[in-house]
């Protein structure tokens, strides 16, 4: 009985405790902290075993084992602890005393979670929907392991380069009391230092109803470093404080009258009497003692000092200490509306390269979280069978992980060294073939079919050797499986050698499709199994060129017109509003700086694009049109620019979107120019200096050339610093019209003219920009020099009023895409041929964001209303949905819920099996 | 009563532990150990800060912190310590705690020192009093601090470039039970290695009978360091053990193959199934953690295999703990009786220029040590009122600890950093300014005069403030305190600017002496004060140089002729003995590589000596003689040869040895080339290819060019490759005739021709020679632009068996040189102006080798023979003394000892206040 009442008592005490301070002094929260990259010059387990330390120095399992014994040494020391991908590396090799002490230390609030997100998110280059679940990745481990205790109370982005809106109104959602990060803008920082505007409340959504997103944010006052001259890891050369006065060099006088001023400059920047100083960096604390021992004799001897009148007091601490501290002064912080892109740390230093940065790693991050997705909802509809079935064992467990370590800010950002770049992907490819097991598995028992099934990975460089071996395999079936949660259209292209196919859908209805080199055809379907048998020819469609005349392509929806001197797009109509765009789009690269400008120094690089000058090279001013296709499905026109950049237009028939499937690469660097290649819609919409583009994916935030809201904005670099991340959108638009982008990976974006918008696609540099990769970024292709890029922009044109209804349903379709499979032959009797997770399609406002196995008994779901306040007279109310689940093993509860527009609620669903 | 019993229990239980082998197998003792240098690249102090590892990462007090925490976390775990300089810097800032648990890490046998000394001394230029003291010094800390065990067992050289036999012999007379070193010459190695000859038995005297100086002996298997690929310390980039399979990379199988062929590879060198290896390296275990967690898994994973039929068993161990296994196999070890010098790593590498390195720290460190005995001496001289008396606070200890770490190998050696050069100077400096209080005081205690004392540190270069004054002090007086054991005859030359001076002694007896710039006498005496008054004037005697005849300069001793012509020496006589010599000495430089020959890129640096040519460059061939002083005290010829090389020739009145004061500097390096110089004796004694070079200033031993005792050479350096050091004396012989040159600091010597003796004086260098110091040797001077250097060289001419006789009176005298000190006026009445510590002088063969107050209650006294067996026909045989002490305040207790040749005994006094 005692040692419970004590156990019980030590949880309410120490939990929350933070050490004391004083005041009517100058308190001065040190902070004690590591910052640990998941991967960037080494991979994730090499920066965690401390492998290649020739490459840097860093080992995060000696960090903790490090910290954890320097911990006890003293209950006033504190620590926190960040990324939860390599905690839990560290945690499941401890030993059962080790796990109780760290246990013990995290209910002292000794070691305190911070963040606690698998990683440290990237903000420019992330999907909001691949952020929540790498944060509740790293979240669960913290409370399934720690409890209350272990909650990370604030959010922690000291490295992330530029800070994004929807990141902020993700951690306010989350229940975070604040957030903490390091890099702005230079001018923005000089500003705020002036005006003591370094802490301010960050109103982080236009849509949802204040406090909803509102988050109390900081700006750290050294970036996440400590003060000069107070770095004691064992990184740095920073002198030790030497107080042994039988020694030589006896400082201890000397350290602490620097540290006193240190203090007092710092606090002239800031509102209150408290001030925070990061203690630690990059993989530092891998010798904790180096650092607590002299910071144990800095408080000593500064605190001294106080009994000869001294008025600074400073202390170990944490953020959330600090924060509170800040709390209780009761203040009005000034408000923040817009975000904290683009970051520059000088005036020709702008970091908006990484937002195109590695685009094949982009994508393939963008598809490894939809197929996470439909891992996720598979293994709930599969049930227990899904992870131990007919074929074997499958798991959605390595996928989440390599997806969580893939949104770290040297991951999906492009930043980090060729060799952890691959890593990367290998992960997400180990991830998907543990997935595939479980799809496997889901798909024979929703189908009652345990036939063996294939996916093909390579159909966007049309390769899949199941439905091109047709000469032995007369019969093949493809199963669709649509993670989203309603009907979608898709278009699916397959290479196939036969010329006659006769395509059945699950009913043995004919779908209509085209055989080129390729089966091509359009599904609406939630999830169906398709019999395909190669019997009937569907007769090519083909439409001469007319040189003398302007090349038209029209399906019912949209009209394309081509100008045929310069073989460039010249038009885009809709049909149903009846509007037309003048639309030329060509592709352009800009010669990135070799550092050679009398200006500075600066190069472009993994994070800086910086162009030598402010007009790109054309690659071409005409584009050579190769083939035409015009089918009742498909009509399509491939444009020939140069050896290295081509691309398909399509229309596809049903759809309101123009597809521009651009080729680029390998961009030649032979005549040692470094290139940033763009494509640029130009138009006659009056667009002025606007434009607009998502962040994360979610909200829509303007840009306005040359000009920051919150600033009076300096502009030093008119290309750069005018560039903006866009993660699925960018728009232009007037009274009348509204061109939308929608992308399939994150890309940088800007508008430099009125009327025009422009995309980055693809950089290949010859310089590294000196931020610490140490490599130029210039991607191995796989047969060829260079990396050959391939994606799409989906292009759809509408009044701005109904741009939303369009541009939403379709760049949530190109995130969560259908995945196809294929098995031989026909399908066995008794084969169920479709099948749907859901009763019925939820309503249009309303995303499944999430529908996953949480543990044995529950399963998680989030729902989101996915349209702003405001942007659709249709769709942006409120809206009430039931979920109707149509899980076979498992109690289908429906129940209504009401979303506002931009908001996500979440469920634990609990299940029992019938 | 059982709190008693088992603390009992434990000293016997544990103080002695070593961990279980297993004697089917082969047993690999794993090491860990730091090897910290007591000043290199940094001081002694940075180290033990870890301050400015800009220069080189290292902090030893954070060494000690983390291994200590280390071997709490698993009783198996085993460290070693070897320096005490550093570690009583740590142990007197821990904590009580941390002290008790340090202490059960010793008693236990888990922390074991080994060596123990303040310092690695360097073993070819210290003087063997110098490194007893140091070892004294370490030993007795440990001692008190921890008893029985702290006791090191083993010595433990592990870094020092060559050694010595005295080394061995010293080792053995404190009781070491054996001795593991790492460097030795590459042949030798190889040879050994061949015949397993790694372990031996030293037989370190030619004088003790065995086994008094017989020591075991090994030979480490990779210098100091782990084997490749197995270091694991923070400043290693090795790869650690990766062991979870569920991270990449997973390496344990490989890892442990890789370590079982090592250790057979090991294995075949050795005689016994057990093998060593040191696990670390210079300043590692910074943050033992990594070494430690990556050797357990190493243990864990190699002795797993056991079960499979695995035959190695790899454990913590420690030298001695091997030593012991050792010693259980019970086999006859190969016998070793010559030493290690010179150390070539390589063909064109051979350490012999640090034999000479910073020539003026290595006769400031040899002065030091001179002044340290007698401020010990007069510590228990002068009683308790010598550390607190009329002129302050003094002390002994500080001069110990500074010449403690001044033995260290890269102190005395000159092969330490510039900056740190100047530190161990400052510190010798710090050290005799602490004697100096004690000096006065302890001289005011024994003449019975607190008037106020001077010293006179610049006498060399003839500055003297007191003396020089001689306008206004009509009247000085001088004390001369003799350290030696018995009376010297030692010419004192002071600066003076009157023209008549009257000389006399405690007595009123006259002295002879003689005005030119300076007073120069020579006193024969214990311990006198003199009362000096400028009165009557000594007629300068001077003798015109006739240019046509051979000069000649004679006293009653000696008589030496001078070449006319050349102006160089041209004979030597003794007239004792009537015996003459051909004697022609001049000066020669060698060119230093600068690493651009074809057969090697070594160059010549702090390290390593290696001349572009075997045939020196002559400076000049005749030497000018620019003055001539001939009177009845002394008789000297100065011999300028350029600007940068001059000589004094001096014959002392009642002296047999002829003086050669050598200047030289600042050596020119305008032209490009490296310098390093020598003076060189030619005569036409028949010694063949015969040399014989002392062993840390006591036993000699015989060198013979281009020739090894134990190996068959091959020669490839033939000027660097047969230099040896010397610490007091060389010597050539034939029958006849043994030129016997006693120096006043260590150097480099050889005999590269026929009755040639030739000795390094001075080095100035280009380049740095790769062995770490990162610096060319090439000293600043105080006004010019290069360090000017002056020595003295005394030869003797005698029989060979009468050498003994001359040069080991001379040698000591030159260690132990009488301390001058001034006081104004003439001395107050009741002045005791002549004082004996010895109430007689010991036996010539009899040396007092320490004589220091040990604690309150006890005084220190070492007693040595300070001949060899054989070489003296009068004193090679056992003396009996009676050490007559004549101690005021103490109870004069006279005792009889024997001592027979070389033996050294220690007795620590203990006395009563009267």
């Amino acid at each position: 009985m005692a040692a419970l009442c004590i156990s019980f008592l030590f949880l309410l005490l120490f939990c929350l405790s933070c050490p004391a301070t004083n005041p009517s002094m100058l308190n001065v929260h040190l902070v004690p902290h590591t910052h640990d990259d998941v991967g960037w010059l080494k991979t994730v387990d090499q920066y965690y075993y401390g492998d290649r330390n020739y490459i840097q120095h860093a080992g995060v399992q000696y960090i903790l084992d490090s910290v954890i014994d320097q911990l006890q040494k003293d209950p006033a020391r504190r620590f926190i602890y960040v990324e939860t991908a390599f905690f839990y590396r560290w945690w499941r090799q401890q030993s059962q005393d080790t796990r109780r002490i760290v246990t013990q230390l995290v209910n002292e609030g000794r070691l305190e979670f911070i963040n606690g997100g698998w990683c440290m998110s990237d903000e420019a280059t992330t999907h909001y929907s691949a952020v929540i679940d790498q944060m509740t990745l790293g979240l669960r481990f913290l409370n399934d392991t720690f409890g209350e205790c272990g909650r990370p109370r604030v959010a922690w982005h000291i490295d992330p380069f530029g800070h994004a809106r929807e990141h902020a109104s993700i951690f306010a959602q989350m229940g975070y009391d604040g957030f903490f990060f390091g890099r702005l803008d230079y001018q923005d920082k000089a500003r705020r230092m002036k005006t003591k505007e370094m802490e301010m409340l960050w109103r982080a959504s236009e849509s949802l109803t204040p406090p909803l997103a509102d988050l109390f944010t900081g700006v750290l006052p050294n970036g996440y470093n400590p003060p000069e001259g107070f770095c004691w890891d064992q990184s740095c050369n920073d002198a030790p404080i030497r107080d042994d006065p039988d020694l030589e060099d006896y400082n201890v006088d000397e350290i602490v009258q620097r540290f006193l001023n240190v203090s007092y400059n710092q606090a002239a920047f800031y509102k209150t009497n408290h001030i925070i100083m990061t203690m630690g960096s990059d993989f530092q604390y891998e010798n904790a003692n180096l650092w607590y021992k002299n910071m144990d004799k800095l408080i000593k001897y500064v605190n001294a000092l106080q009994a000869k009148g001294s008025k600074v007091n400073v202390l170990y601490s944490t953020p959330s200490c600090y924060l509170q501290e800040l709390n209780l002064a009761n203040l009005t912080w000034p408000l923040k509306t817009d975000d904290f892109f683009p970051y520059a740390d000088d005036a020709h230093d702008f970091w908006t390269g990484y937002f195109t940065s590695r685009p094949a790693l982009k994508l393939y991050e963008r598809l490894s979280n939809s197929r996470l997705q439909t891992c996720n909802q598979l293994e709930v509809l599969g049930g227990p069978k899904s992870t131990s079935g007919p074929f074997g064992e499958g798991d959605s467990d390595t996928m989440s992980k390599a997806m969580g370590v893939a949104q770290h800010h040297d991951a999906v950002s492009g930043t980090e060294k060729q060799h952890v770049a691959y890593d990367y992907a290998r992960r997400l490819a180990t991830g998907w073939a543990h997935c595939e097991v479980l799809v496997r598995n889901s798909l024979a028992v929703l189908s009652g079919s345990e036939s063996p099934r294939v996916f093909c990975e390579n159909l966007n460089i049309s390769v899949c050797p199941l439905t091109e071996s047709s000469q032995k395999v007369l019969y093949f079936s493809m199963n669709v499986y649509n993670p989203l949660g309603r009907t979608v259209s898709w278009p699916v292209r397959l290479p196939v050698n036969g010329s006659l196919y006769n395509v059945t859908d699950s009913n043995g209805k004919a779908v209509d499709s085209q055989v080129g080199n390729y089966v091509f055809m359009s599904f609406k379907h939630i999830c169906n199994i398709y019999d395909m048998k190669s019997s009937s020819l569907l007769p090519l469609l083909s439409v001469s060129i007319n040189s003398k005349s302007i090349l038209v392509y029209v399906f019912k929806f949209l009209k394309v017109n081509f100008d045929d001197t310069t073989g460039l797009l010249s038009s885009l109509t809709n049909l149903e509003t009846n509007q037309t765009i003048r639309l030329t789009q060509n592709f352009y690269w800009y010669n990135a700086s070799a550092g050679n400008n009398k200006e500075s120094h600066q190069t472009s690089g993994a994070y800086i694009f910086r162009p030598n000058s402010s007009d790109p090279f054309v690659i071409n001013k005409t584009a050579e049109i190769q083939t035409v296709t015009v089918s009742s499905t498909v009509q399509e026109v491939t444009q020939w620019f140069s050896p290295w950049v081509s691309q398909v237009v399509r229309l596809y028939e049903g759809h309101r979107e123009l597809e521009l499937e651009w080729t680029v690469g390998p961009v030649p660097i032979a005549d040692g120019l470094g290139k940033e290649v763009i494509t640029r819609l130009d138009t006659d919409i009056e667009s002025s200096d606007y434009f607009y583009t998502d962040s994360n994916g979610r909200e829509v935030l303007e840009r306005r050339k040359d000009y920051r809201p919150t600033w009076d904005l300096k502009q030093t670099e008119p290309i750069a610093g005018n560039y903006y991340p866009i993660n699925s959108r960018a728009y232009i638009k007037d009274d009348k019209h509204q061109l939308t982008v929608v992308t399939d990976r994150s890309q940088g974006a800007s508008s430099i003219y009125n009327g025009s918008l422009e995309i980055m696609l693809h950089r290949r540099l010859l310089y590294d920009d000196f931020r610490g990769v140490g490599e130029p970024l210039s991607e191995p292709g796989e047969f060829f020099d260079g990396l050959v890029a391939r994606g799409r922009l989906l292009l759809a044109l509408t009044p701005p009023k109904m741009a939303a209804d369009v541009h939403r349903p379709l760049a949530q379709g190109m995130v969560l895409q259908p995945l196809l499979s294929f098995q031989d032959g026909t399908p066995l009797a008794n084969t169920k041929l479709e099948f749907s997770g859901l009763q019925a399609a939820l309503p249009p406002a309303v995303h499944l964001l999430t529908l996953s196995q949480w543990d044995k008994d529950s399963v998680l779901i989030r729902l989101e209303h996915q349209y702003q306040a405001k942007e659709s007279e249709t769709h942006s109310q409120p809206v009430t949905a039931s979920l109707p689940l149509s899980l076979s093993a498992k109690d289908p509860s429906p129940w209504e819920v009401t979303l506002n527009p931009m908001e996500i609620r979440t469920f634990l669903l609990r299940v029992r099996q019938l």
